[in-house]
């Protein structure tokens, strides 16, 4: 067995790299984690539940509650129920683009802190985490150097070092997304927009950047199309 | 005003650290983070209320509920509810002192990075950690190159980097005992011991070295004396 432990949110990337991580780089014993932390979309996390089932290689899907995030960080978020109201992406300012609204302090290396240690204790020493590119705009916990410096710390473990992947991580979103289709997946059972809404808002900046990497493939999101 | 956020979780070391940050550095407002991890000394959560009470410079105490930690660990770890017996120091083998059973995987990352979220959500720079010595011994995740590993990571923040400090991690646990005494800290509310007793067991590893602390100092451990 080939075993290994992928952080899955519900989006178009994470969906992607849970498919990847399975039938391409043949892992046949998957642990996946996701995280509730009290996000305007859980819907997201609905949808990651959904393709962990169709998945029979997915052993154990742990979706772990850590609103208390909610609690302490209260409104200086707008991803957080009950926070500042995400912004449509035309109106971003420039210079804010260093760290938009939609950023939650240190919230990567929490997720991955956390996720790490579900690794361990699930004897996996591979993490699949499905950063990439794009992301890097707005925030520093996305970019290659904060992945490099999180696996210099893990590799101090003294037995079950766990070490973190990203194997989109120099991807497009469009790139990212025209190997999922040729995986097959079910892009309709995925879910990117980052507010509360029915249906996608398609003007908030994830919805912005999916329907961009949908067009690079030559297709609509086949989300809207439901 | 001099900010800084101090993690505390009950025991000697932390106590200690706590009023050093308020009385010998001159910070006046100071934000408080302690865990309930589901921990079975739960005790110490109690004291470390109490010790922040005494203390007018710390503006807030905040005890995040992180029991989902046990959760997914299940039984992996001795310090968990429902985990495994603690050893007493004297059945520990030598070759098993590289991870002994309290250890929980990844935990000091994952409350390090909750703490760096807390600390940067109240804009302070300065996070202090009460990581000492003979912490050593036993896990990974108490060296001086794990928090300057971990340093690396937050240094990539664009905003607020916040810096842990450890001021206390070259010292010995009696080092750290006579500084508390010299600042007047009342040690019978403080709690150290790995068992969900009333009393400490006095015989686990972390009654050991409490006590030898103590001793170094020329006096008995005043929590005894109660």
């Amino acid at each position: 067995m080939k075993k290994a432990a992928v952080l899955i949110s519900g989006g178009l990337d994470s969906t992607t790299l849970l498919h990847h991580v399975i039938k391409s780089l043949g892992y046949d014993e998957v642990y996946a984690l996701s995280f509730d932390y009290g996000q305007k979309h859980s819907r997201e996390l609905i949808v990651a539940k959904a393709q962990c089932d169709s998945l029979p290689e997915v052993k154990e899907h742990n979706v772990l509650d850590i609103s208390y995030m909610g609690d302490f960080l209260g409104s200086s978020s707008a991803l957080v129920k009950g926070g500042v109201e995400v912004p449509d992406l035309k109106d971003i300012a420039e210079g804010d683009l260093d760290q938009p609204v939609t950023y939650v302090p240190n919230r990567n290396m929490m997720l991955l802190s956390i996720a790490a240690s579900f690794a361990e204790s699930r004897d996996c020493r591979q993490l699949y985490y499905g950063a990439q590119a794009q992301d890097e705009y707005g925030y520093w916990d996305c970019t290659e150097s904060f992945l490099a410096r999180m696996n210099d710390v893990f590799s101090l473990n003294r037995r079950t070092g766990v070490h973190v992947e990203a194997p989109f991580v120099n991807m497009s979103k469009g790139h990212v997304a025209k190997i999922g289709l040729a995986l097959g997946i079910d892009y309709a059972q995925t879910w990117t927009c980052y507010r509360g809404g029915d249906k996608p808002c398609e003007v908030c900046p994830s919805c912005v950047e999916r329907a961009l990497a949908f067009k690079e493939c030559g297709i609509d999101d086949p989300l809207l199309k439901k």
